[in-house]
């Protein structure tokens, strides 16, 4: 129960019981009202206070000219107005007794000396009140288990899932929302939009999720960390229950003086952090599509109890491939024993031999591809120093088959290997569906043989720190780790 | 008409008169089959000849015992039959005058030594009676300009376009068919399988491409090349007219050991190969997405003269990840002249500075998407050290503008200076459309800032290598660039 309060402290941003919403127009369409149409959308259950100087009415909701007017106290206010206003409304918030607030306008610490020292005094303004701030420059947050949304820009409902997201920018609260939404995205739990941080940072949404139920994964994108200690120590130790993928922005010098522009953030020494980060056990992601990559497999699969990976593939080019960014990643191929050799020679012909990574495509002309991969399969997953499993198909009509019945099989008798799928080619539609099928019965599947071995890499990274010093064998570990 | 006789040489393979096809079977399915199946498709004009050991009919066609029993010369045949009767048959071709051979089995140096001795001899039959031979375990070859294809696994037509692809594998022949006909991949003009390379290898489709007019660009995978020197000086001369990328497989220890089980290749040092392919101006992709991706921007794209990128983004997360990205690639991101500022500066709140890359969402809030970037993207067009333009938008409903229209102006006001589109978000059958819009008017579109940026280096390195010493704003540069 220690982390309880914790939690509730930012719990308003996420599931308020009430929320006011300054910015929305009566005739028009403003960002605020986009927001209150999200709230909307989402199934909110809550009470919505529209803020308009005239009162009246809007979108439906009685507005009122100020929060000090609305006869309750909303748990949160989300501000959609400009620089101009906001320091004027968060003094109003806080004599009308908000204690949270979210602030989407720009021009703050992202712009200069002058917007520095405003946003200095909106903090000001708001520690006096005790309020915690986000933003400014937040896009918002979402919460799909607890159908609320502060983003100020349109969603569509999102499937609720296990993934939550911090990120100094608003693409996961609003630009990647529709890929969220399609087939075979990771399933999102809550996103905070965080800005340029000038109070809630990554170290104060880690600590809400640490004891949150429908997170057992977190993604980080940050320009850079304010209390680089702090929030290392924090991510240690949740590391060891929640894994977490962390993507620097600002790496470069040129990178750096945008993210200055863009969050206000200091970018600070890329290589210091990235050694300190590797120590803390934080997986760190090298681009958005590989922090999405990763995420993916971690919220299906259990974490990896080594780095062997045996490599399953009807094509010659996804070994050679797979072998040299699995290897390149630090990741190892066993050699095959002499068992798990035999258990595969009987489907082919006498002068083929039998490596890892292996091209399966001699066995699919002799005995169908289903048969191929399941005697494959199961005999490198039979094999104690495999710990992770890549089976990589081509989308033609000679290597269609019932990969859901074959990589399920295999996932359900194997349950503490986790199985990667990959499929090259194949035009969009096809490759989401067939992503997806495999993806209801924890299988992460990708679309090229760079992001199969990411996610190798990720679910091998997470497992040695979640599973150092610990007999991999015990079963509460599989128990607490079978999120799928 | 230096290069005529060059191309002649292999044109059977791309462009038979007739074909005759070894391994069709009467009434169940082999691969032979799939072979004819796909020449069918494809809407081949000439001959097909099924080769079946009791003779009759295949498929609708008078089948022969063997080529010797056809009352003309093919020019081309094609075994998909087992090792051990592919001697037999080239021999029967030799004697049938029949002079360009493929062949698909694989169990030859692919497999050990005893493979090694079988694919020496088919070689020297192949030499004897003067048979060029693609393969053995080659997967066959398309031109979907002259409606052919000698692939074994099934295909659909695919739209024709000005890439070409030489590699060691069957995905491009087979496994990503249906990407190279989904709405925005590169548009596909000639594949060859190459497989073991006995004798066609890189150099002779090198040496054929370089006068095939509807190749203008050149994809190569290779596990291995037999004659270093010879290719790096073809690919030399070769790169200064048509951009060559080229993905090597069989980089690690484990990976070259995979290649030679895969094509008996002898993988060799990647990095002194790396140095070489280098100085012969050879683009080098690190995966297949980046081949893809580089392949589709020089397919659309005029080279680059410069590599001074400009990025206009709607989020701030792109231009400081982009800013990273192209640092990283070696790419520079020019500061903004007065002049350029002034354009743009009439757009934002006074208190926002104009950087590149430009962060256009204060624009967009004032003017509208479209106008935010119309303005940014023709001031950066309009600076002289900006060769490359990157715009990067996200796909939520307050993004969505006429992007053909505003991206369309920029491509045709300023035809040599590439314009690449990204969109991050977005399901996969949006992306698609939109892509696919903009690249039937020269935009080459992404939907990561990494593919993004990545296309910018490839269009950099190409115009590195073709305008070497050239004067640069040359009418007819441009009009030999105008590929689109």
């Amino acid at each position: 129960m220690e982390g309880a309060p914790k939690r509730k402290k930012l719990e308003p941003f996420f599931n308020p019981k009430s929320a006011c919403v300054a910015g929305a127009s009566k005739s028009g369409w403003k960002l605020g009202n986009v927001v209150i149409r999200n709230i909307q959308n989402f199934g909110y259950p809550g009470k919505i206070f529209p803020i308009h100087p005239e009162g009246g009415e809007v979108m439906g909701y009685k507005a009122y000219p100020s929060p000090l007017q609305i006869e309750e106290h909303p748990d949160l206010a989300i501000a959609v107005i400009p620089r101009e206003s906001v320091l004027e409304f968060a003094r109003e918030c806080g004599e009308a007794k908000i204690k949270n607030l979210v602030v989407s306008a720009a021009g703050f610490s992202d712009c200069g000396q002058e917007g520095s020292r405003l946003e200095a005094e909106l903090t000001k303004t708001a520690r006096r009140f005790g309020i915690r701030l986000l933003g400014p420059n937040s896009v918002g947050t979402i919460n799909t288990h607890g159908h609320f949304a502060s983003s100020l820009l349109t969603l569509d409902t999102l499937p609720a899932g296990n993934v939550s997201i911090i990120a100094q920018t608003g693409l996961f609260s609003a630009g990647y929302e529709r890929m969220f939404a399609s087939l075979n995205s990771p399933k999102i739990s809550k996103v905070a939009s965080l800005g340029n941080k000038a109070d809630i940072d990554e170290i104060a949404m880690l600590e809400y999720l640490e004891d949150d139920e429908t997170t057992s994964v977190i993604g980080i994108y940050t320009e850079g960390l304010k209390d680089g200690r702090k929030f290392l120590e924090i991510a240690k130790r949740l590391a060891k229950k929640k894994p977490i993928v962390l993507l620097k922005g600002g790496r470069s010098e040129k990178g750096a003086a945008s993210a200055l522009g863009h969050t206000g953030s200091l970018a600070g020494s890329f290589n210091v952090l990235s050694g300190a980060l590797k120590q803390a056990g934080v997986i760190q992601a090298n681009s958005i599509d590989e922090l999405i990559s990763s995420l993916k497999a971690l919220s299906l699969c259990p974490a990896a109890r080594g780095s062997g990976v045996g490599v399953v593939s009807v094509t010659g080019a996804g070994c050679v491939l797979s072998a040299d960014r699995l290897s390149e990643s630090g990741l190892f191929l066993p050699g095959l024993t002499h068992d798990t050799e035999q258990r595969i020679k009987r489907l082919i012909p006498p002068y083929f031999t039998v490596s890892n990574p292996a091209d399966i495509w001699a066995a699919v002309e002799k005995g169908g591809i289903g048969e191929a991969f399941k005697v494959y399969l199961e005999a490198f997953a039979s094999q104690d120093n495999i710990h992770i499993l890549i089976a990589i198909t081509t989308y033609v009509s000679e290597s269609r088959f019932d990969a859901e019945n074959v990589f399920g099989h295999l996932r359900s008798s194997y349950p503490h290997k986790p199985l990667i799928a990959c499929v090259l080619g194949g035009n969009p539609e096809e490759i989401q569906k067939w992503a997806s099928s495999l993806e209801t019965i924890g299988i992460p599947a990708y679309c090229s043989i760079e992001g199969a071995a990411w996610a190798a890499k990720s679910l091998s990274l997470a497992g040695n720190v979640m599973f150092k010093g610990i007999d991999c064998r015990a079963d509460w570990i599989l128990q607490a780790q079978s999120r799928c």
